[in-house]
């Protein structure tokens, strides 16, 4: 995949408040400097690893063959958690080994895993600030043409993100909420490809308040139920017209979705 | 107008957190890879059609000539309301036809309207995100060169949003306030024309308290209490130094205000 | 240092939901067309001068020679208080002078100050949105290649903004809370060189609670108290690992924090 790109996109839970996002684009564009700066996300809730693991896999693929995607959401920085790059068949995705990159990087099919080395003299791990002092440098210089083999050793695997995949059996599907977006909509780790080809004869929340099934958000309108459809990612969601389902319906993640199908 | 232009604007209710404006710009730079990209606000409150038209409004005619921008606050998605494409003097704006583009396009003035054509071969729409796979890829293909014809048919009007810009009847001028921003300022519908060349006498709020009129925050500095001003947009506003007026009146979108003239 | 810079960045606590930003972004690539624009932070709590000072002094730092950060934090626009530039040993700092710029201009030398000039016929001091119509343009013209003396008058002197830096005083270093971040750290004003070489023995808080002063955030890890290190601004910091300390302790700014060293 290795053509040079000049993108580098940014995604984060430190915020839009405290300048450090802009440090770690300042740092980049010191490296690189005709760098196309891109932010994915920053406010992804503090420590939620697998929100941020789902905005890379929404955003990441949209994005031109070469990009570099640095992303942070590690509340394990200053441990021994590695740092790694994965080379996927479009991309490159920097980060903390920990499940944050997986989701992107899986979909888009690894083809190499690197540790990144910590006595190499370009960059340095400190004690709390990892973006700046890790993550950005490598990402700005492998946009800069650094090979990957200068990055650190070949690693086996990375740390998953169970993006469970439910399978169907028979004719019950169960899965889980794992994800909430801005508008309230509630996304489950029930995918499409599950679906398809079937007729959805019922979907049941918490095995019990049954859910309109549609295509649309906009057939929900004017209905004061909540409703399931395939949402932009592939994924059974659960929204409600015009205001939050998470709010409305007091949902959490983890709670279980039920679909039945009619017999094949 | 149509100079190529370089720059492409993004105004969302998409908020920062989930991805959605990331993958938006991916889209984006695959299609026009030279695109500059340009954030005017993300965080517009979901579904605030009114909130993304003045954002709009303020933002976008300080942009060189030739700049694209893509806006989304749409409650509708998914429904049968269109896409449009405005051509303006300086201009050219994408988004759905529900007001949303209307203040920036009838200030700038409006030369032509084309609905978005989704029979199209390089965009489609989708159920769910139109952002992504309508307006997105319209926005890039036109910063590339793309003509107008191409993107669908002309149309004859689009929604208008209701800025009633209250005209002055003798010496009372009646309006009402229609946007809040983050400092807690209340913007009013009133605009600086109508009190141009004549002196405020009095401004009451709700039609019980009455207001400092005054021409800079800074006059308020000491005061403990609300005063009135132009603000850089053209319009009454109601404000309280260091603090939000929002908050401490108690005001509410649609609440009254009403300035007493001297006669003329 | 006037190296023609390419970059712009903005910081201010204007928000991400009403435009203002966007206004101001296309006012700079209007003035200054080949300007690459970067976003520092833009929810700095409204009118807080000391966390926007902090954002430039930890962002600013990091961006190539010659970048010029435009920053607007700003409780008293319309009132007297003037409009100034700073030119340091690798930047250009433009504002209001309240300040905002004196952390990141003191911290990397200041050369030389200037006072915007109001009468200048290239821009105008608005009275409530001197970031679009004073400070963009003014940043922009000088990325542009404006020379410093077109802006006005050099100037004696700044605003200083008290980074009170405490100095050691025998075995006790007594220094306060000055700032918070996302994930609830509270920074204090005790800098990393009063530490140094000296082995800390204790660490109070409101001078009764003891913390744990460590060198990593990890170490905190399945310790359900409040621990104390150096972060990578240099200062001391109080951090609880996975939780905000600011919540859980009820932290404020101005809450006094003690350090006893072992004696020499």
């Amino acid at each position: 995949m290795r053509r040079p790109g000049r993108i580098l996109t940014l995604t984060t839970d430190f915020g839009t408040a405290d300048g450090y996002v802009g440090a770690m684009k300042g740092r980049v564009l010191s490296i690189a400097p005709g760098a196309v700066l891109c932010d994915v996300a920053h406010d992804i809730p503090p420590h939620e690893i697998a929100h941020g693991a789902w905005c890379l896999r929404r955003a990441a693929p949209q994005f031109p063959t070469g990009t570099v995607h640095v992303a942070v959401v590690d509340p394990g920085v200053g441990s021994n958690r590695a740092g790694i790059v994965i080379e996927t068949e479009h991309m490159l995705l920097v980060g903390p080994d920990n499940g944050l990159l997986y989701l992107a990087a899986h979909d888009d099919g690894i083809r190499r895993i690197i540790e990144i080395s910590e006595d190499a003299k370009e960059w340095y791990k400190s004690t709390s600030f990892d973006g700046l002092t890790l993550f950005a440098p490598v990402g700005a210089l492998l946009l800069a043409g650094m090979p990957l083999e200068d990055v650190g050793p070949d690693a086996e695997d990375v740390v998953e993100w169970p993006d469970t995949t439910v399978a169907g059996q028979g004719n019950v599907v169960e899965g889980r909420i794992v994800l909430f977006d801005r508008f309230g909509n509630a996304m489950t780790d029930i995918p499409s490809e599950v679906l398809r080809h079937r007729i959805v004869e019922r979907v049941y929340l918490r095995n019990a308040q049954e859910l309109r099934y549609c295509d649309h958000y906009a057939e929900l309108a004017g209905d004061n139920r909540p409703g399931a459809l395939i949402n932009s990612d592939g994924r059974l969601e659960l929204s409600l017209y015009g205001d939050s389902a998470q709010a409305r319906l007091g949902l959490h993640t983890g709670d279980p979705v039920r679909v039945l199908l009619r017999p094949a």
